[in-house]
């Protein structure tokens, strides 16, 4: 069985344990094995399904009752089997949802380091700032004084300051491509790479779909 | 006598009380009178001069003692004549300078509203949110429940948290296109529309520059 995750940026596939990630201009392959999907994205949705037309989209078996609409799949999966928690997918958005009591109780998507990274390059050359660099060093202890540094605090800064306003003394679980490194600014947090995976798998046995 | 700040978006000219914004694909007149200029951005400044020869470059005027590299001039004019306070330049970039007893004591550079704005409608065409609809709808009492509310709310606290952490208590002047928009989300702040170009001719009668 192969599980997918069609995003925003790439499509994930989990096999045997391991994510592979195809982005935009990749080549879907032809899988052998049965495939159960999550989409939001429709374009890469075709491509998975022109080459694997018996893919099986999941989200006509999941249960999840919430007033918020136009809930992306992916952060329904996410929320599913929570009882309270926070949970915080940090891709090229980051979307926070709250769950009290097993209830759904509304959410906020941020920009991701990502789309912060380009934003700024995007308003001028000046402001284009390399990754590696911005992880390697920061410093929220002193005033910055210089560019790069002003970037680094306050990109940091504009994610994880509304954050800890809404999460308080919550329990955070943290996942996607900068969930690792986000959680790392949070006490009360934990990172699970693959709890979409996880909880497509659980979503999968509570409902025998398994042809 | 006409002043100008030639930002990243837009070169902006003071001409009686009055200003004017000329955006990358507006021609640049030839004007009559006297001008006094500063830049951020080569190419636009290229284009002023190329019009006008003898605009005079301020920068060469200024004196301004910081330990901040590469501080934009801009920022540096805004930043003068200040003895206590937070400056903040609202436009495509939001620049934070901290002035205590004069002394600048460095800076930070956020993400402009306009800036999140695009940047989440690159994520997605589903994140594009409307200017206005923004600037009216902001409720930040309620847990979001449909995307638009989530990045209104996200959107908003990502550049007002961070700055609330920053400034504390300190008197914020606040300046630039969306000045006057963040100014109302702060107590202890004022709004000062021309900030840039009052330094300026402060900085002209000082100097005695005018031929």
């Amino acid at each position: 069985m192969i599980l997918s995750d069609i995003g925003n940026t790439s499509t994930k596939f989990f096999i045997n344990n391991e994510i592979k990630n195809y982005f935009k201009d990749d080549e879907i392959p032809k899988f052998n094995d049965e495939i159960f999907y999550i989409s939001v994205n429709e374009k890469a949705e075709k491509k998975l399904l022109e080459k694997n037309p018996n893919a099986k989209d999941l989200s006509t078996f999941i249960d999840f009752t919430t007033s918020y609409k136009g809930m992306g799949i992916d952060r329904v999966v996410a929320s599913s089997f929570q009882k309270d928690a926070v949970i915080i997918d940090a891709g090229s958005a980051i979307t926070v949802d709250i769950i009290e009591n097993f209830v759904h109780k509304g959410g906020y998507i941020f920009l991701g380091v990502e789309s912060f990274l380009k934003a700024y390059e995007n308003i001028s050359p000046l402001l284009k700032i390399d990754r590696s660099d911005f992880e390697k060093n920061i410093n929220l202890d002193k005033i910055p004084l210089h560019t790069k540094d002003a970037i680094f605090f306050a990109l940091l800064k504009s994610i994880i300051s509304p954050i800890i306003e809404i999460c308080k003394d919550k329990n955070i679980i943290f996942t996607g491509g900068d969930g690792e490194f986000l959680s790392s600014f949070f006490e009360n947090s934990q990172y699970k790479k693959d709890l979409i995976f996880e909880n497509m798998k659980r979503i999968i046995d509570a409902n025998n779909c398994i042809a």
